[in-house]
C-alpha cells in the first residue's frame, strides 16, 4: 500500500498558520516526520486561499520549496486551482510526482490533465462529476469512464491515473461502505493498469471512536484492491494495519516488512 | 457476524483440567462470560480423550449438561467422534444447535451428516479431504462440492451447512491469506444459501503480535463474505472489530449495535 501523508494541509489550523507565517521549521519537521514514518508521497495543500492575505500560487510555491528541501520523498500537489498546480510543478525538482486531484468536471480535467500529461505526473481522479458524490457504484464508474477517456486523449497512460472511489459516511447510509469497496473492485477490473487511492476518514464521520472504523475500512479496501491511501503516517496504529494489510494481500513476501517493523518496535496493537 | 465462542476447549490446559475434575463452576462461569460478551454459539470440545481416564462420550455428556444449565446460548458440539456427537445431541435440550465438524472424509461425513440431518442441526464442514488442507482454492472447492452433494443426499439443506474455507499460516506461504479469502468468495457464489465460518488464529501462526493480524484478517474475511467466526469473545479488541465489520458490511443498520457498544464502554480501540 502506498502511503500518501496527509498532514501538511492548510485545513489543519496549526499548519494553516505555519504556511501564513512562513514557519519553515514547523513544516520541515512535519515533512521529515512523515517520511521517517513511511510516507511514500507527502501531500501539500495550501487551501483555497481563505485565511491568507496572499495568492494561493505564492503559498504553494513557497511550500513546495520548503518540503522538497526537507525530504526526498515525492510530493503530492494537492490543489484544484490549475495555476497553483502549475506553479508547484515548475518549482518541483523531484522525479515522481502526484497531482491531487481532478474530477469529471470538464474544465479542470482539461487544464490539470494537461499539466499531468506534460510532466508525466500521477494524477488522482475523483469518481464524481459536477453533481457531487454519487451514492451508487454505477454513477461513480461512469465518472471514471469519462475521466479516463479524457485523460488518455490528453496523452496520460492508465498507469498514471489513481482513481479515488470516494467515501460517504456510513452513519448517514449503512450501504456506503459496500458502495465504495465495490467501486474499487470494479475500477480494478475495468482498468487493470490504473491505481486506486482513498482518504479513509469520511467513512466514520459522525461516529465515535473513529480511528478503529477507519483502520477496519482500510483492511477491507486493501482486500478489495486499494493501492494507496491518504492518511496520517504518524498514526502508529494505522501504519501498523497498513503493514498487516500488505502482508495479508501478499505484498510483503516472507513477512519481511512486518517482522522488521516488529523488531523496530513500531507495530502498535 | 455470528460469533462462536471457542473458550471451552480441552486443548486449553485449565479447561481440560476442569473437565477432568468435573469442575462445574469453572465451566459455568466460562459459558456465562462468553454469552455475556456476545457469543451466538458456545463451542464445547472435550478433546480426543487424551488426558482423561474416561470415555469421551461421558465427558461430552457431562459438559453439555453443565453448559446448557448455565446459559441459553446454543451449543456447538465440537468433536469428530460420531458417538460423542450422538451423546451430545441426546443430552441437549435447546433448539438451534451446531455440530463442528466434518470434512470430505466419507466415513464421518456419512455418520455425523446423518446425525445433523436427523436433528436438523447446523453442520460445520471443512473444505478438505483426507489428504490434509489443500494449498489452493480449487481443491478446497472440490472438497466443498463433494461434501455438499453428500449432505444434501442425506437430507440436509444448503442453509444448514457452514463451510470452513480453512487457513494456513501466512508466515509459511504469503499467498495463503488470499487463498482463504478467495475460497470464501467462491463458496458464497456457488452456494448462496450456505454459510461460511472460520477460526482465525492459524493465519498468524509463527508471527509476533498475532492479535492484530487475526483482527485484520477477520475484517478482510467479513468483506469476502464470512458469516461466522470461531473466536474468543472475551477478547474485547476482537469483539470490537466484529462490531465494526458488521457496520461496514451493512449488517448493522443505523450503526445501532456499534453505538450501543460504544455507550456501554465495551469498544476497545
Amino acid at each position: 500500500m502506498l502511503v500518501i501523508g496527509e498532514n501538511i494541509n492548510a485545513s489543519n489550523v496549526s499548519v494553516g498558520k505555519a504556511i501564513s507565517n512562513r514557519d519553515r521549521e514547523f513544516l520541515e519537521n512535519l515533512a521529515r516526520a512523515q517520511s521517517a514514518a513511511g510516507a511514500d508521497f507527502i501531500d501539500v495543500n495550501v487551501g483555497a486561499g481563505q485565511g491568507f492575505n496572499e495568492h494561493v500560487e505564492a503559498a504553494m510555491e513557497w511550500l513546495v520549496e520548503v518540503v522538497q528541501g526537507a525530504t526526498d520523498t515525492p510530493l503530492s500537489i494537492d490543489s484544484d486551482v490549475p495555476s497553483a498546480v502549475e506553479v508547484a510543478l515548475r518549482s518541483y525538482r523531484g522525479n515522481a510526482l502526484m497531482i491531487n486531484s481532478v474530477s469529471a468536471e470538464p474544465g479542470k480535467l482539461e487544464s490539470i490533465g494537461r499539466l499531468a500529461a506534460e510532466r508525466q505526473a500521477y494524477l488522482v481522479a475523483l469518481a464524481m462529476g459536477t453533481q457531487g458524490i454519487p451514492n451508487n457504484v454505477e454513477e461513480r464508474l461512469a465518472a471514471c469512464e469519462l475521466i479516463m477517456s479524457h485523460l488518455t486523449r490528453l496523452g496520460l497512460t492508465e498507469e498514471q491515473v489513481f482513481f479515488d472511489p470516494l467515501v460517504l459516511p456510513i452513519s448517514v447510509d449503512p450501504t456506503q461502505g459496500q458502495v465504495t469497496l465495490k467501486t474499487i473492485e470494479q475500477i480494478k477490473s475495468r482498468y487493470p493498469s490504473a491505481k486506486t487511492v482513498m482518504g479513509l476518514s469520511n467513512i466514520s464521520y459522525g461516529l465515535p471512536q473513529r480511528g478503529m472504523v477507519n483502520r477496519a475500512f482500510l483492511l477491507m479496501a486493501a482486500y478489495a484492491g486499494l493501492d494507496a491511501a491518504i492518511l496520517n503516517p504518524l498514526d502508529a496504529k494505522m501504519m501498523s494495519f497498513v503493514r498487516v494489510a500488505d502482508m495479508l494481500t501478499g505484498k510483503d513476501p516472507s513477512c519481511k516488512g512486518y517482522l522488521r517493523a516488529h523488531r523496530r518496535g513500531i507495530l502498535v496493537d
